[in-house]
């Protein structure tokens, strides 16, 4: 880890020194009644009072907390750097005002009432936000809960978060100290905090650009529910993890009603779970779900080492412990492989146990009798190249409440753990049974060397996991932009197709129709048996607007007939019908998400899309190569593949037919969501058989 | 819950009492050795001397624990009704043999090195076994850890565990440890526990139906590598369910590895997942995969009601802990419906708060104005009919650290929830963002009122899913058991496809043909295109032995040529060609647990098989109707039900062809494994197009 600048760095940072190193801080609306925000922080700045100058300001002036308190922050001599607001709304401007004329460089806005109100308040809050970038100065917040920089000794929120490696950036206030709880739980805590509120001026990119800057900061922990500029987050996201200094994202937003929530909380844009996954896919960045998933993930990453691959190794103190943790390591997805004979009988003998040495091990009381038992066959395991993580499970860590020997000998054995799976570069997670890491100062001293110690054992398997996919995998990276193409000028099913063919996906041959003349012409043309539409409809096959299989000029007459009756003097279109038998049929999406920009998406497509729920995103543009790799995520990927005695299709024209999808996405931002479903993948060659377009209203005025 | 009897019983319950419920115990093996089992059991048979006479039995006698030891049990005057035998295993018949003469009725055993050494220890405990039965006594192990039973103050086991309403059975004593320290973390515990050893004579039925006929046991939590005679177990586990007395199943063997481990731990046989899962739908168990999983579920279930569906209320004070609660909500397969706009309007007003009040409900920091607040809006949502359940989520249980008038206030609120929540008979759960229930007054009176209280929001969330599921389902109850029919005379192919018509399962016509006379004359009977296959091969389709579409004379007899000279002179069958472009193909097995029996198990087949993994599995024989919930049970199954335009598939005719196989399975004991896939299932009719057995070898001088 590499402090003060970032290597490959993110260009559009803003220098955030005034607020997270200010030389003197004034808290404006100071007060001496508990349980209020401005005695907190007061309380909080005076903390840091031996490292930079603190005033305390509060209208009626008078003693605050034992210090002379001014009543306006334009009385301070000298002026201040740091101004920190957390005054009734309606004199937010006002102190800001204030604030800006006494030199201040940085304001935190803690006062609520603004923009999370309604249009009024985002307006008077993106005022003042205009006001303090014209200074050259930054606005955290307003409606924030202030930050928090360890190393600093800077105190600015109403809740203490325990010390450590992780930086925090987060827009609930109870979540953080949530995390904060379990963070210290997981022997983690954080070195800086700050709480993004209603982003009016700097937003979570410039905050996650400042973190990955930041020496102390040595993994970012975010809890987000809008995400602005969503690219210039990623790219914030991206400079970070390239720095070694990998993001963890609590998100919302998998659900209706939390995208409601989330809206109501802080005027959020939420984007949804597929926009996400591909922001996540496309810069590193892991995302979790909960706030003790984030912790043991954490955990992971902060180890620091690697796995190279999915062979665990499972060492317990116990057969059950063996075999349950061998359950739910396969469950996350990774193997639990028999050893070799050879290393079986080693640590047989290293141990002197009666119970399984093949994998998992079982000490059966063998790590009762000599607790150095465990680090003899760490040692074996990780110098044996048959695994590539290793798993402690059970009773490790509970030895030591014997008697002192045992307490002093359990802890020596910790640290000849730590230093063999840093020694060996290989992955060591420890489940204890017992109650935390409070319980036994061997599992302390473990964390303290980095160990992830987690008392579910199911935690430790999903956090390997997590490991050894984040491992397998690299970020795929963001998308150049492309320049804005105008609006389509034909709408509906026809526009959907030109536009689509002109990006070079092939389209089974078509015509528009617009009486039986013509469909007969047309079907003669492209030749029995032929397909009838009708495009009027946006969802044909559930409306009667697909007829398949018309095979002589009869039936098509008929058809075409009933069709026109039933759904009004619209052209209809006459398609060759292709034989599906043989093929897969896909579905490729480009769609706009408020914050991620343009995204392709793609899927197991006819009666299967629904069924299996089998899809994957990127964020489009993506390239042929890209969008083979998210073809062959899907879990469908084996029927393109070829399985059992299946012909393999032609998985190139189906990643070439994605990234036009995906070019079409990235360069009309009027192109609201397109689709061709199916696209049917061959042996030979991939064709769209329907598509659909919806565009964006054209704006009043704006000539389109 | 009723004690003393079982409503709907258990018939075959041996009697426990001497064991439970001993009015003496001789610890034999008793020891002054700190460390040691003898010393341990002497030490916890002594707590309980106030309720019954404890001697202690050391074979150089003298004085332990400052008692004096007789030096043989044969010295204890008047007999003792229960031995705890922790002596050396060369010493263990011996003592066995001396317990029965002073009159034992029951017998612990401790001794280790017996039936999990392997065959000659098997024996060796198998003749003591014989040995109690035949004194009309019961053997508890050996191998085993002892029991405890909280209210009869009975301690025979090396750990405590803390007390509460749940019996524990336990094949491991480590896990036992970890359920204690995980279920006094959850404030539950344990009336009951006992070990199972190597299960000589009393098995794991014998100690679920005295459990569930035990007054004090409310639930029954397990971890069981090997249940013996699997269906008395299910027997047993039906009548616990039924007496209101849910089983919660810690299992293994969802992996090869825990197989291995579990074989190698106590010499169980361990059944597959799909077994027991099929065990489990078939009398209620509740399968869980960790011990925190299985405390979760406890308190889910000893909550005591359950939900009516699956709409959650999520209230919260903050509206990051809502927006996350409703995500993990949503992902757990349960929904957050929007309350009405009166609903959402009358919280609006009760509360004060200016967040969301819609579901979720964030009281954005009313919560700490009032705590109050929360029973208010408790009371209107339990009382609304808006939704079946509440996860209470975030900050609650930490207010009252503020003040010694907020600890009251917030623990006076705990009570009117658990009112409010037991009076309106709807289920609800709190997620504590705090480090646990010992953190606060409020949430151990939470706990007491047997609200579940977790402190990871995605447990609260599966808790109440399980609880969602439970109450929608009823299990499907234990199968009769059904004649045992000899071997079948054919064996192969054509063996299984005899079998089967017999049972009833329609297939494509097919001839067994042995040249080319026969090919070409089998065709014309049955009609071009045919198909054309090697039955000699198992796995047909893999390995060339499968040709279709031949559609003249000249080609079949190509075809059969060549598979003639590729597999050799067995007959080639001539099958009808059945088109399978409309239908949708199943996989139908049968086969055998050395556990639980004869199974069926049912997925989507052909190339989904291996690429979606969906199967599902039930005890055989079936009914038609369990067969049709286990094909609806399939993430597949809309393909048969009709989706998108899709015709409704014969699900009738599959269900009948599923509970056919399930009979071949349940009445011949001699075919390990039979397998009808494909089975076509067409808009009219199932059609076999292939099937596959496996016979058990013929046992030497069994005749067959």
């Amino acid at each position: 880890m590499t402090g003060g600048s970032v290597a490959g760095g993110y260009a559009g940072r803003r220098d955030l020194r005034a607020l997270f190193d200010p030389a003197s801080i004034a808290v404006v609306g100071a007060s001496n009644t508990e349980r209020k925000w401005g005695n907190w922080l007061a309380k909080g700045a005076l903390r840091g009072a031996h490292r930079r100058r603190v005033y305390l300001v509060n209208r009626r002036g008078g003693e605050v907390l034992g210090h002379t308190a001014f009543s306006s922050i334009a009385e301070v001599p000298g002026g201040v750097e740091l101004a920190v607001v957390c005054v009734p709304a309606d004199q937010f401007e006002g102190t800001v005002r204030q604030a800006l004329a006494s030199g201040a460089r940085a304001i935190i806005g803690i006062s609520a009432g603004l923009g999370e109100t309604g249009p009024d308040g985002h307006r008077r809050e993106q005022a003042v936000a205009a006001l303090v970038r014209d200074a050259g100065a930054v606005l955290l917040g307003p409606n924030c809960l202030g930050i928090l920089d360890h190393p600093g000794a800077l105190y600015l929120t109403s809740n203490d978060l325990p010390a450590g490696p992780v930086g925090l950036i987060s827009q609930s206030g109870n979540l953080a100290i949530e995390l904060g709880i379990k963070a210290a739980a997981a022997g983690l805590g954080f070195s800086r905090f700050a709480s993004l509120g209603n982003q009016a001026d700097l937003d979570v990119a410039d905050l996650v650009a400042d973190f990955a800057a930041t020496a102390h900061v040595e993994a970012i922990a975010l809890y987000c529910e809008d995400f602005r500029d969503g690219r210039r987050f990623l790219e914030a996201a991206e400079a970070a993890n390239r720095a070694g200094k990998p993001v963890v994202l609590l998100s919302v937003g998998m659900s209706p009603a939390s995208v409601t929530a989330a809206r109501s909380h802080t005027g959020a844009l939420v984007s949804g779970v597929r926009s996400i996954d591909a922001a996540c896919r496309a810069t590193g960045i892991e995302r979790v779900s909960s706030p003790q998933e984030l912790v043991d993930v954490l955990a992971g990453l902060l180890l620091g080492t690697a796995p190279a691959g999915e062979r665990v190794a499972v060492v317990a103190d116990g057969g059950g412990h063996g075999a349950v943790a061998a359950d739910v390591v396969s469950a996350a997805g990774l193997t639990v492989p028999a050893f070799s004979p050879e290393l079986a009988s080693r640590l047989s003998v290293l141990t002197g146990t009666t119970g399984s040495t093949a994998n998992p091990v079982d000490l059966a009381g063998a790590g009762e009798e000599d607790v150095w038992s465990f680090a003899r066959v760490l040692e074996a395991i990780v110098t044996s190249s048959e695994v590539d993580s290793v798993l402690l499970t059970g009773y490790f860590g509970g030895y030591g409440q014997y008697s002192e020997e045992l307490r002093g000998a359990e802890l020596e054995v910790a640290e000849a753990v730590v230093a063999l799976a840093h020694g060996a570069g290989m992955p060591v997670v420890v489940h204890t049974m017992h109650e935390g890491a409070d319980f036994s100062e061997a599992l302390a001293r473990l964390q303290v060397g980095r160990l992830p110690v987690v008392n579910r054992v199911e935690a430790a398997a999903s956090v390997l996991a997590r490991l050894v996919r984040r491992a397998a995998s690299s970020p795929e990276g963001l998308p150049d932009s492309v320049p804005a193409l105008p609006r389509p000028l034909v709408d509906g099913y026809f526009g959907a197709r030109l536009l689509l063919e002109d990006a070079g996906i092939v389209f089974a041959p078509a015509r528009a129709v617009h009486d039986s003349d013509e469909a007969l012409a047309a079907a003669r043309a492209i030749g029995y048996p032929v397909v009838l539409k009708a495009p009027v409809l946006e969802h044909k096959s559930d409306a009667g607007g697909v007829v398949l299989g018309l095979a002589d000029d009869q039936s098509l007459e008929r058809a075409a007939k009933a069709m026109w009756e039933q759904h009004g003097a619209e052209p209809l279109s006459v398609e060759a019908m292709l034989d599906v038998s043989s093929g897969v049929e896909l579905l490729v999406g480009g769609f706009r998400d408020a914050r991620f920009g343009p995204l392709v998406l793609v899927g197991l497509g006819g009666v299967y899309t629904e069924v299996m729920a089998d899809t994957a995103t990127g964020l489009a543009p993506v390239t042929e190569e890209h969008a083979c790799r998210l073809i062959s995520s899907l879990r469908g990927a084996p029927l393109l593949l070829g399985v059992r005695g299946r012909p393999r299709l032609d998985i190139e024209a189906a990643s070439r037919a994605v990234a036009a999808v995906s070019r079409v996405a990235a360069s009309r931002p009027d192109v609201i969501e397109i689709e061709v479903n199916p696209l049917l993948v061959c042996r030979e060659g991939a064709f769209g058989l329907d598509a659909r377009m919806v565009l964006r209203m054209p704006q009043p005025g704006s000539g389109s």
